[in-house]
């Protein structure tokens, strides 16, 4: 078997594994029982590794509200201090099996999704998305939404779950992609189907009334929580995929506010870095391009399994949110079966006559087309302290794929 | 003014009272409590009048298992000689302000959605969609499914919705257009997003458990619950337009299986009528096009009211029970826009770059263009008994319009 065969056989390997990936929500944790490394006074950020000192404004400041919610320091200077003299530990979720949206962060009171994959036995974790101090907010309001999921909901949620046994994600997802949905920014669908089955669930579990009102409150309005679930999801089916000698397939797409970030399932656990690029898409009342802090964020993951903007053809209710027509949303779908290798056989889009997503992004198919994938993504600010401000579309820089074929071609020996 | 003018002026008038239409849900009640008219020992039917020796077979189906589930009669045959002596009243639902799916029948015991047009002040009743008795099925099963609706679901329902003072339907249905459905024969997101509404409104109810779990059961698991509630809201939104003189806008298209009737908003109560056309789409396993019976039901009321195939172009999901390409339902909701007065400006659809919902069929426009409205429909079975046996898209004939076009001219003297 000569070097392609080689390839070949190793990709369409890494997409099955892909494909196969039976993801199913078996437990909401706090993050310190059930990650494995995190330590106390320790978080986990967003991307490939990054020391306080070059992160981005969204990224301190989520961090910062973090040090405040665990209790670790009283006042913002006071976390600040904490953080220079490196008195808390910091650390990529993707190296805790973890991944986050935006500036998110885990700590270990946290309680985060907890998503199994079947086929392959292994777990992935996400917390909560609230739109706040995931993106560097670190005000008293967007804590005390931390508390309430961590005393209240999240509690609640998993007496729930452990009722009904879990909750299998595939069929959820399924649907949800036939409802307009693309699994990255735009959740109305999947959000809607999980708040009926938990709200079943709840009712099955017998809870005191003021654990269940709210609980039911916070899920039937919340039209993005599946996004933390898609996202343990992604890892979830991504992870098993990783590690298949020969692979030039895609296993991790991340970006920490200054360098996107890919890993490639052939070439260890090397992230192959670039500099963030700089985002611009429709903002919020108030914000501007201006505004604007780097690409970040590990929800790319939804990308790297074949959802997100790859799916955005079957999704254009998100335009109105990230701009742009049905016809150019329809075309970046297409596009992306020319840098991948295999096609979904259940995750599929109605509005391109049922086709399948497209899974397993090749590094060598993206050089060699100059097509680098898309991404759904939402705009955080350059400081810290704000919410979301907007939305739009980005792609990776190419650097980060071209470095990781010439460390492909090293590790091989392919000229 | 000129005749057009008079015409345009009350088309535009008409259009504007159904894109006004607030429907609200506002009571599940038992028909014999809120129907005017609804009598003992009557039968409320789709379509324009007939009578049971011309009914079709699916809608003599659904009458005998009314028949049997009031306990007017204890056996088929017995059923069978009550209605062949007149013992049983029979109406159509359009009569007493109701709507009915398929060969949907009301009798005083059933519990129906109660919507009312908060702008105008006018209401409308629907049953419940349950897929078997209201395509003509008799036997025990599907009574028995119409019994827990009386006795358990809709009880509980409606004390959760008294408990919340009613629900609001229109902003379910802006964000279901946008989530895949059509609002006819697609109903996966406003069903899920109305059971989130209504299981937070049981838990606020306080209700004794062995109600609150089949009833939660039932709804979080019907994807198609939301399809009574939409043509009831048809209904609430059409009625308020119909009496405008001089508009030659359509207000209701009904068919009871043998007939297709229209009726025109400055033409009275007068049904506009042709043989109902027969209809051939795609068949659940075990039928086909032999087996089909005519095209049948009231629930031509969303499609006369804008939603349904009109936006289908939105809602590629449902290509998989009718049939057909993305591209060619994306061009029957651009070709309503030929045959319709006004465009509106909530019910949008994404794929079509947010474009308005058609509203207000012009009987005039549909013979000059020699385009009938398209219709998304389900298939019952030509002989009684059976439960749904397929979908297809249908156009009523239009022979309807030519002769509504003809009594328009002799009412209002134009030549």
């Amino acid at each position: 078997m000569d070097i392609k065969q080689k390839i070949e056989k190793a990709n369409e390997e890494t997409a099955q594994r892909m494909i196969q990936g039976e993801p199913v929500l078996v437990d909401i944790a706090p993050a310190g029982e059930v990650i494995p490394g995190l330590q106390d006074r320790m978080i986990l950020h967003s991307g490939p590794p990054i020391e306080w000192a070059r992160m981005c404004g969204a990224q301190r400041g989520a961090i910062l509200g973090i040090a405040l919610y665990e209790g670790w320091a009283n006042t913002v200077e006071g976390a600040q201090a904490l953080l220079e003299e490196g008195d808390i530990l910091l650390g990529p979720n993707h190296h805790h099996q973890a991944v986050g949206p935006m500036a998110r962060t885990i700590s270990k009171s946290a309680p985060v999704w907890v998503v199994e994959n079947k086929a392959f036995g292994n777990r992935a974790f996400c917390r909560q998305v609230e739109g706040r101090q995931q993106f560097g907010e670190y005000s008293q309001e967007p804590l005390e939404g931390l508390r309430r999921w961590r005393d209240i909901w999240a509690p609640t949620l998993r007496t729930a779950l452990a009722k009904i046994g879990g909750l299998d994600l595939k069929p959820i997802m399924i649907q949800a992609l036939q409802m307009g949905d693309e699994l990255h920014n735009r959740h109305s669908a999947a959000s809607s189907l999980f708040a009926n089955k938990m709200a079943f669930a709840i009712a099955q579990a017998d809870m005191p009334k003021d654990a269940v009102l709210p609980t039911l409150g916070y899920i039937t309005n919340h039209n993005l929580i599946f996004l933390g679930l898609a996202m343990a999801a992604g890892k979830a089916i991504s992870d098993p995929a990783h590690g298949v000698e020969y692979s030039t397939v895609v296993t991790a797409m991340a970006r920490n506010g200054a360098e996107f970030g890919i890993r490639v399932s052939g070439l260890g656990d090397e992230w192959f870095t670039a500099p963030a690029p700089s985002v611009d898409g429709l903002y919020l009342p108030g914000y501007s391009s201006e505004d604007a802090g780097f690409d970040m964020g590990d929800s790319a993951i939804t990308e790297t399994v074949g959802w997100g903007a790859f799916v955005i053809g079957g999704a254009p209710g998100i335009l109105s949110l990230v701009g742009g027509t049905p016809e150019q949303a329809l075309a970046y779908s297409r596009e992306m079966k020319k840098i991948t290798v295999a096609t979904h056989p259940t995750y599929l889009m109605p509005a391109l006559g049922f086709m399948g997503a497209s899974v397993g992004i090749d590094i060598r198919k993206v050089v060699q087309t100059n097509i680098a994938p898309i991404i759904d993504t939402a705009i955080a600010h350059k400081d810290p302290g704000y919410p979301i401000i907007g939305a739009s579309l980005v792609r990776p820089p190419m650097e980060c794929f071209k470095q990781a074929l010439i460390a492909f071609g090293r590790k091989y020996n392919v000229n």
